[in-house]
């Protein structure tokens, strides 16, 4: 029987098949799951998030002391926590901006978003930008509406007039809206099908690096992946999809193989052992 | 940077914005997860469940010490566990109804369902009943058969009549049959929309104290909390989805918050901190 | 009230309501869950699990200390882990198969999957089956094409012809494709309906000891079972389904109790305590 103990790391394997060194480039999201499965995603996954955000309303009403298990072991393994756009519109609409944003501090999050999703704000994104940072928070700007259905060429143009607005305010990313469903909202058809017209116009506008998209489940996260190819980055990911996701994103799923922009482009070198 | 040390907590703020406190009013239930993740979601959210229902007979054949260490994690927090209406009903069949009563006092269950949901029951709402009790056991029926599609007017009646039956004989709590589906099952028809007069009729008949009604799935919790407002009780919301029924029930989902019986009516008053 | 004191076990009760005792006749899969999660459900039903697939290449880019504690609790259970077809695939066609034996036995992997759902093999079953067994490996081999829809008769016979090779070659099992979906693959039409006769072809060809079945989701796992009987192993069964399919298995859940080859024939005889 062969000796396996000089033993190959999964990473030297994926150097061997040629697979790309890729930095963090998906945010997963937390749906309201038990803080032991997010620390043990976090511990299986760190590397591969850029950013994890704790979803909707559903850590304000949890028992606060698993809110900040989650949120400490986010931070413990260096990855950005940011709470979702809902609470932040809520908090607008209730005439508590301040209270939200000092609760956020407080539990220890790095990253608000903000949004017009199912509300008007009236304040200035340039005054809620400048809150946010007083209190140590950065934020992130999401662009579209929630029950609307998918982008028109008016309501795009002035999703993106929007994103402007929240980037020259102080904000650091934007995000297109696909709710949980990817399918009558934003960029997604009725038929949940991809407008990759529409996505491009926001990746020309600001770049895939402040751009990222919501691939809500497998369908969009594979037609954003197909689309843009692997340096594209996602969020609201289930954080049981997420590994999915990321070996999509480097051509090892059987569906993303076949992709040239995606598959493993020729195998490495092997290396010294 | 402004100081966050006089910490609001998340409990505080939710009064800030006007959310009403509520008494737990929501059974989930464990379709078979692992004890660790059901651990983990009782310590996150125990404050917000009923009960916890473990379900079908996923309990008798699991790793009878997986199905003790879940049961003791709901008795720590107060959780009464209640077991599903499929094993009682094999139970009585197979002719073995002491022993299954045996079985769940000996593990520490709290309540038992029993139902005619798949099989016809011989023996007397009032007998069974005793028979739970005498082994310290509590008792609800669940109203509904699972293969006869939505109700008409004659199963209605049928199913009220025996919830009357098992009231009066004993039991504490009636359940409106929805299976896994929430479609064609019950007061949901075969397009999953909600019969609402037929909810009500259960509502009125036995107040929502009493009646309680699965919600398995997305649209099912949110067409009864649409539908009843934020005391409905709901069961079967698989543990997962609970914090989102339960944003959902305060208004603080962006589907709820346009809805004037859940969203929450007006900014509370600024604490003293 | 009644003394349980002289508790009965949830097996002893099984046997008093005539459930037959079964060996671990499922493989479930860990498509990319935590690794709390994972070892939970081995605890919680190891003796349910024929082997545990540890699938696509999600355990290639995650963390590999999460992997190794995946297949540690697995071998510390007794219950083999096999990697999926996929990689493997992956392997050959970049020119890596060595690299990939050695990586699966330095994690203590106990068995690969092989096969051609989305690639050609140049390789001779034998030259592959060799060099898994030289490095301690076990192989199983996966019979169907993951991209040409459901079997044709003339695709099935060239299915159960690589099948038959595989064996000759020293695979130990065979594998029936059906994708994520069970629709418009392989036994599964494109409205997901079972072909009986295809599934039959593989049964009576190969027997239900070396035929195993993909069954990815409850409608699959309910008409194998309902087909075949208790006794048809199935894979790729998501871990928290694991228990629905085995009370399924066992006629304990309420759509399988009135199926006469799948419910407890007669209560059993009652057990001395």
């Amino acid at each position: 029987m062969k000796d396996s103990s000089s033993r190959l790391t999964t990473w030297e394997y994926l150097r061997l098949i040629g697979v790309e060194e890729l930095p963090p480039l998906t945010s997963p999201f937390d749906p309201g799951y038990d803080p032991v499965t997010v620390e043990s995603h976090i511990e299986q996954s760190a590397h591969l998030m850029v950013a994890l955000k704790i979803s909707m309303a559903c850590w304000q009403v949890a028992n606060e002391a698993a809110t900040r298990k989650k949120i400490a072991a986010a931070r413990a393994h260096n990855v950005p926590v940011v709470t979702g756009g809902g609470p932040f519109e809520v908090a607008v609409a209730q005439g508590q901006l301040e209270a939200y944003l000092d609760l956020c501090a407080g539990l220890g999050v790095n990253r608000i978003e903000c949004g017009e999703g199912f509300t008007e704000l009236t304040l200035e994104a340039r005054t809620i930008v400048q809150m946010a940072n007083e209190r140590g928070l950065e934020v992130q700007y999401e662009m579209g509406k929630k029950h609307e259905g998918p982008f028109t060429e008016e309501s795009l143009e002035e999703a993106i007039a929007r994103g402007h607005r929240w980037l020259d305010a102080g904000a650091v990313q934007l995000i297109v809206e696909a709710r949980e469903s990817a399918r009558g909202v934003g960029t997604f058809g009725n038929d949940g099908s991809l407008n990759a017209d529409y996505a491009d116009r926001f990746a020309n506008e600001f770049g895939l690096e402040i751009a990222m998209f919501e691939a809500p489940n497998k369908p969009s996260q594979f037609a954003f992946l197909e689309h843009f190819g692997p340096r594209v980055q996602l969020c609201n990911v289930r954080l049981e999809e997420l590994l999915r996701v990321e070996i999509f994103r480097r051509g090892l799923h059987s569906d993303a193989f076949e992709i040239p922009k995606l598959r493993p482009a020729h195998p490495g070198i092997q290396v010294g052992r």
